[in-house]
């Protein structure tokens, strides 16, 4: 599945030595976007006297359309290709995250005071009463970033080493925009058994767990087993973070059209991880009628136990009203498939089940692709506000809490379904309305009433 | 054991109002000193026109301890006391450390850099070949800082999440002593099997693993069995940092009385973890003769296994030219037990098995306690120069490489017998020896060669 994660996108920066005169930097970019290169940042490297050094961020397909593009702008006169260099592996070299202290180690007193002996103070403290762990150490602002590597991106299985950048990048994501310490952690096994059987072992180490990238359907089995065993915010992304960012942009969605999401049915094509966690999300929030389509038996099941109902494609699409859909495979929703006045969220990415402006065409109230509505909009403040509540566990009324008040920040002069992600009031909103959910809904416990 | 780890004092934050006329100050830290309190830094927080309230920091034994001083300190003329707080709580408030990211992230393109699609780029490179992780993650420069809770500090079983402080405060010194990502790694599980299992699973979240505080004899099983199914830099801290600069020590102190230490026979009294890492890395240092006693059967067969020789402690007293004494037992050696012309190294803080003064009338040629023999002078450089050097194993030749580095450092007209732990030239000096070590020794693998 693909969902909110395409990856077949490289990214180059491109440096050109450029005429300095009227109409050879446009020529050159015409070229670029004429091979089909989308362009990114423009940077101006040098000003020489006749020929100026520009960098040029490209967004290509692969090695191949990169060189097609460089053997274009190759015949074009008063441009001079410098260098070619990889964006993306330059700017990951030593990682993109470190562990620091944040207390001072200028003297002795300091290294006595943080340090033996006087840390024997705080491990008594502790010793008595384990809730201060809470007060005097990091774990209260620490997750952990688990992945198995059995489903990193759309890529499946890479191994989990390969998985590393993608863990660190959910790790700066959480340092950004909430201020939470994301330690990235490698689980090296596909057993579920060990799976679970580790991440509780280390389990005093954090305050919360993110599971990530963990494939269906062990995510499922995993997840719940975790959620029994340890008393704690545990979230699997793919599954609950991706819901409450569909669910966000279906409360706008049906606003725009002017309907309550509770009473319309939902058809969820594709029922993974992402689909399997939007449709009990739905279910939570009070949608009734809930159909899904998928070509796995076992996921049809899982639908079925939660009070869903599997149905084929064709009659899926011809019953709902709303439909999302999660399968990764283009062009999948036929025009002729769309029911009048349907809202359509194809949401697998670069390429949605059926382009926006195809549903539209074909009588949809209302279509969006999966640009944008990206799960990093949930999980930070939904992560730190579990924290700051001192949660015991991540439960439905947070999540919708969290929906809400991503949805609330769209833009809906311009028909936005979700905020940018890099606005930070989103973060901010959405840690509150979690913290406030989860008092409000009793989900939170002390250590020591365990 | 206590060794270099005391853990029965107290820092407190006295602050007083002071009369500003010469003498009164003086009249306060008298007072202090005459109960027993020691002083540590002192600071003026108000300059007001006839009183200074002047912040002091005490050591002090315990709360009663405490309350005795503020007694004396009540009766005094022209002092009131503002108010007494615990200077350790107040700085552990929130943790000591903090995972940043290190990369910018202001701009939708930081993001399809950092995140997806970008990242997917680096993920596939190391897919293809996984020694790229320690080019393109931060795996290269981090150590997991891994403890069950079974032996902290003096403090024993304290339960694992009384661990962190600990575990927190060697991330600090890896931070700030070498610039190394140490993570706190807290295993809920005494079982053996349990720890080696939970620690091989994680292990690829991290370029070394450092076992912290794991009682004896465990930890001699998890170290080495950790060691033969990862191939990474693995040291259990307890055994061969304290060994490192024990031995670092033993060098300086044969040179101050003219001998070398590999002609000498010496003497460990107490066999746990401490001990049993100094018998092991004085013998592969060349040490022919290596008597040992302890009072546990087992302690004494693993010396007798390594080719050291157990002995009842007043026999080795009689024969051991060098005495190193890892007990926790104060005043176990009697002046009576020391052999004209012994060294000894009494290391159980705060009290230790022999004063160095009474060593010395006794006869010995040189005697030191445990102050200042921290075994955080080893092992911030000795995992920075293994981890530079992408060693699969830290042997004995980057020990003691390490304590060549460490002892060259001491001043020797004071007859120092370790430098200061804030002398940054040392973990330099030591990271660079390891390095080099780490080379010439062929500790060095590709893990693409594993």
């Amino acid at each position: 599945m693909l969902y909110e994660k395409s990856t077949d996108t490289l990214i180059k920066n491109l440096r050109c030595y450029i005429t300095d005169r009227p109409g050879y930097l446009g020529k050159l970019l015409t070229t670029i976007g004429m091979h089909g290169g989308n362009i990114g940042d423009l940077r101006l490297i040098k000003r020489a006297g006749l020929n100026n050094l520009r960098e040029i961020e490209l967004y290509v397909r692969d090695q191949a359309h990169m060189q097609d593009i460089l053997h274009a702008v190759g015949e074009l006169d008063g441009i001079q290709v410098d260098s070619v260099s990889d964006a993306v592996l330059d700017l990951h070299r030593g990682g993109k995250i470190e562990m620091r202290s944040i207390v001072p180690v200028e003297s002795a007193g300091d290294v006595r005071r943080i340090y033996t002996p006087g840390v024997a103070a705080v491990c008594r403290a502790i010793q008595q009463d384990p809730d201060l762990m809470y007060e005097y150490t990091y774990v209260k602002n620490t997750v952990a970033i688990v992945t198995n590597g059995t489903a990193i991106l759309g890529l499946g299985d890479i191994g989990v080493r390969a998985g590393m950048p993608v863990m660190e990048g959910k790790a700066v994501l959480f340092s950004k925009l909430v201020g939470i310490n994301g330690i990235p952690i490698l689980v090296d096994s596909k057993d579920i058994q060990t799976c679970i059987e580790t991440i509780v072992n280390i389990a005093p180490s954090f305050g919360a767990i993110k599971l990530e990238d963990f494939r269906a359907p062990e995510c499922f089995a995993i997840e719940e087993a975790l959620m029994q065993r340890l008393e704690m915010p545990i979230m699997h992304d793919d599954q609950h973070g991706t819901a409450t960012v569909v669910l966000a942009a279906l409360l706008n969605a049906t606003r725009y059209v002017g309907d309550d999401l509770r009473v319309l049915s939902v058809g969820i094509v594709g029922l993974g991880a992402a689909g399997n966690g939007i449709a009990r999300l739905l279910k939570s929030f009070g949608v009734q009628t809930i159909y899904g389509a998928d070509i796995n038996e076992d996921a049809k099941n899982r639908l079925a136990e939660m009070g869903g109902t599997p149905l084929p494609l064709a009659d899926l699409m011809r019953e709902a009203q709303v439909v999302v859909t999660t399968t990764g495979v283009p062009n999948l929703i036929k025009p002729e498939m769309v029911r009048p006045r349907q809202i359509i969220l194809a949401l697998s990415n670069p390429d949605p089940e059926i382009k926006p402006e195809a549903a539209i065409e074909a009588g949809a109230a209302f279509a969006a692709d999966g640009r944008g509505v990206n799960n990093a909009l949930a999980f930070p403040g939904i992560f730190k506000g579990a924290l700051q509540a001192r949660a015991s566990r991540i439960n439905n009324r947070m999540k919708i809490a969290a929906a809400y008040a991503i949805a609330s920040l769209a833009n809906s002069d311009r028909k936005e379904l979700v905020p940018a992600l890099l606005n930070t009031e989103v973060h901010q909103r959405v840690t509150e309305a979690v913290e406030r959910a989860a008092l409000e809904s009793g989900a939170v416990k002390k250590l020591s009433e365990m």
